[in-house]
């Protein structure tokens, strides 16, 4: 069976078929080595030359200069949230982290775990983190200033990044990642665990910017030091190979086929557009966001009861429409649609949709 | 093109063919979900099921009883010389490290850098490594006792474990697991980068005795503790899910088609003998490693100069025999013939190593 459903999982999300297509097609053969990809040396001159690609085509993605480097770890975002406070937040200074729910939360909790001195400077968490803050008092000294770009399950999303008094931001882009053009003066360090939309799960791409590397102790274990890995251009051990090759063909995929950032936006926007005007036109179903705050990736939205809501999501999969259960902490549907999601899986959707309420509603 | 070579690579190596196969054919579909592998939810059944099924193997395949559990950690073994001592090694004790190069030296080093005290009891670094010392003086009040199974890169390994006294030993077995039985009585935890003998990079396998976890402090950063991933099934956050997968696969394949590890180290045994017998028969072909500390697994050997070794590696990969070059940091050659090598590669090995020493000898 070739037969594929309509992917709107919230990650491990969809990829490219045509990125899936060359894996396949290469997978007992990489580039003519007699090998697959998950059988080549990681010191072998083809490997060094897609990892070098991959970086090379996210700095161009995302216009990143000379003084920005591109890193592959493992662990996921995750391990950053551990990592950061570790690296960067010196023992007699603090860092401002800005709790949009979940994911900020525990990037939270991971540098408390540590011992380290933070302030929560805003939250959202008064009304379920349906909205992002605004007019946020940054601290003029912090060490940083950590966000979260994209809540995958709250279904936020900052349109704009806040002014920080020229301190660095450091951001969990997981969800949002090269959806959009990005102006990076103003930032530190990026990561994004990659399988929402730039790869599969195993490998979390990290965008830091040269002068951060100068705060790392010495006295960190290798391992989860981030000076390892901009000294040995991410192969200091064995890398996630098979990873890093797929976020390198969605890369490709992401300049060649799409035409880079703007026109990625663009296209997110109008599939973004179909879902909310949707929701808004109609009193059967509702986004759970503030209008204003309203992610592009994950749109969130609730129908009348939850029976309803169940029998949506199972009528959808029976239409080969699959991922609309919202996270298990909050309920209700939700539909991703990160960069592989394509135009007209969201008209399938908005489609069934319209269907379902006419009948139902 | 679908021509594949001998695969003598020390890691990323060779995968059975029939698990590369089953990849292919199901890269765009995985188990009928009409999704990739890499695109369907770590939190759905179908990889649940899978992620469980890998555990299962893993026990059956070692002989583990319920005081053990299977975990997949990401960051490789390298990850794990940072956090074993780290979950392990309490404040007021010390921990036995054997050094028998390379990594064992890597994982000392980490335990260092992190101010916890250890004893170096035995190294082999007064002959390059070339041996696996004997009667180590342990301490019967260790925390633990640590140990490499296999040195790739010196080409040695334990054909048996010692007695510790009963002090737990915490066992890098990255590249020999499943290569052979084993009594899994001495030891704590085993862990291994699956990039060698059971899968791609990118997922480590540990194999943690449940009294271990007792030790865990709870103040550590949650990626770090062994704790979150037992208590979890592995999947506290995304896993990485291809390369547990292609994991499951070769643990398939192993139980399977090759019969279990009794039948593994049969047929391991008369692979290396193949090889160890043609070089020492030989005056052209040179063992590096003592003949009773000699790895199954990575066979190192020397040409009569430095010239003969680069034409010997290039005219073997004239014939698609691949990756025959020493390690960077010792030179000269070495053949990894770890499970998923057939007899009948090491066959051809063996003949062209013949026909070369005929021509050049």
């Amino acid at each position: 069976m070739t037969e594929r459903i309509y992917n709107f999982n919230p990650g491990p999300a969809a990829l490219p078929l045509v990125v899936l297509e060359e894996i396949r097609e290469n997978l007992l053969n990489f580039k003519g080595s007699g090998m697959s990809i998950t059988e080549i040396s990681h010191r072998s001159k083809e490997f060094e030359n897609l990892i070098n690609d991959a970086a090379v085509r996210t700095k161009r993605l995302l216009n990143l200069g000379d003084d920005f480097q591109v890193l592959f770890i493992q662990g996921g975002a995750s391990m950053q949230f551990c990592m950061i406070p570790m690296n960067f937040l010196s023992p007699d200074k603090s860092a401002d982290y800005v709790d949009t729910g979940t994911w900020s939360t525990k990037a939270v909790k991971e540098a408390e775990i540590q011992g380290k001195s933070i302030s929560v400077v805003a939250s959202s968490a008064d009304r379920n983190y349906c909205y992002i803050p605004k007019n946020i008092p940054f601290n003029e000294t912090a060490d940083f200033v950590h966000l979260t770009s994209n809540n995958t399950i709250k279904g936020t999303q900052w349109a704009d990044f806040p002014d920080t008094n020229g301190v660095p931001i450091i951001c969990d882009m997981s969800s949002d990642i090269m959806s959009r053009p990005l102006d990076v003066a103003k930032f530190g360090l990026i990561y994004a665990g990659a399988q929402k939309n730039v790869g599969p799960a195993g490998v979390c791409l990290v965008i830091i910017r040269n002068d951060m590397l100068d705060r790392v102790p010495d006295t960190l274990p290798t391992m989860l030091k981030y000076t390892t890995y901009a000294a040995k251009n991410s192969l200091y051990n064995t890398p996630p190979c098979f990873a890093v090759y797929t976020v390198q063909l969605v890369l490709k995929w992401l300049e060649g086929t799409v035409g880079g950032l703007e026109k990625m936006a663009v296209l997110n926007q109008k599939k973004a557009q179909l879902l909310y005007q949707l929701l808004d036109s109609s009193s059967f179903y509702r986004a759970t966001a503030d209008s204003d705050s309203r992610s592009l990736m994950n749109v969130t939205f609730r129908l009348p009861n939850e029976e309803l809501e169940q029998q949506f999501i199972a009528e959808a999969l029976e239409n080969d429409i699959g991922g609309l259960k919202g996270h298990r902490s909050v309920g209700g549907c939700r539909a991703s649609i990160y960069n592989a999601v394509s135009l007209d899986a969201v008209e399938v959707l908005t489609d069934f949709m319209t269907t379902f309420e006419r009948k139902k509603g």
